[in-house]
């Protein structure tokens, strides 16, 4: 399996809260119809590390499964990713996005 | 639960190779050992992704589970953390490591 860890802030003038909402409530059943998807998990930042001056240094990360590169590639080339990027202007800035692509070596069960 | 993701870079000189030995072999028992440590899964950037004047933008994300805030905070005061961070010293470049504390929101199992 490979692993797709995807961080991720939200636009400017939105609030964490809203943030939270429409990533979960709205774009997670977009995204989750990537064909090939085998698990997707979103890490939310836990709202009360946002504290006077103190910014998380990103809102979240997505990850998402798949049984290996040429699944997550032929994913990556889909409509369903093409409309999933089309929603993500509706609460992501993009200025500071970057995926890397993973394999999980678990350490502690 | 809360879920650390700790971003990180190998040293420079390093190849990803012996980055990936060691952060396995030797420093994943001496972090295996922060108390309260539920979890701990290292996602490896995957080899193959350095190709030519490819550079991923992280070699790996640690992530770290917890019971709540409060037993993340007694590991990060822990002596253990500090044996930890100065054996980050032998294999990571700390120029660009970020780190974030989330909640695990569950999509697609």
């Amino acid at each position: 399996m490979v692993k797709l860890i995807y961080c991720i802030n939200r636009k400017p003038g939105m609030s964490v809260e809203e943030f939270q909402r429409y990533w979960r409530e709205t774009h997670g059943p977009i995204a989750a119809r990537l064909p090939g998807l085998r698990r997707y998990v979103q890490c939310h930042t836990l709202p009360e590390l946002y504290t006077g001056k103190n910014t998380p240094a990103y809102d979240g990360a997505a990850e998402l499964w798949f049984d290996d590169m040429a699944m997550l590639q032929q994913a990556m080339a889909s409509p369903e990713l093409k409309a999933a990027r089309e929603d993500e202007r509706n609460f992501v800035d993009h200025s500071r996005t970057f995926s890397i692509v993973t394999e999980e070596k678990l350490v502690v069960e």
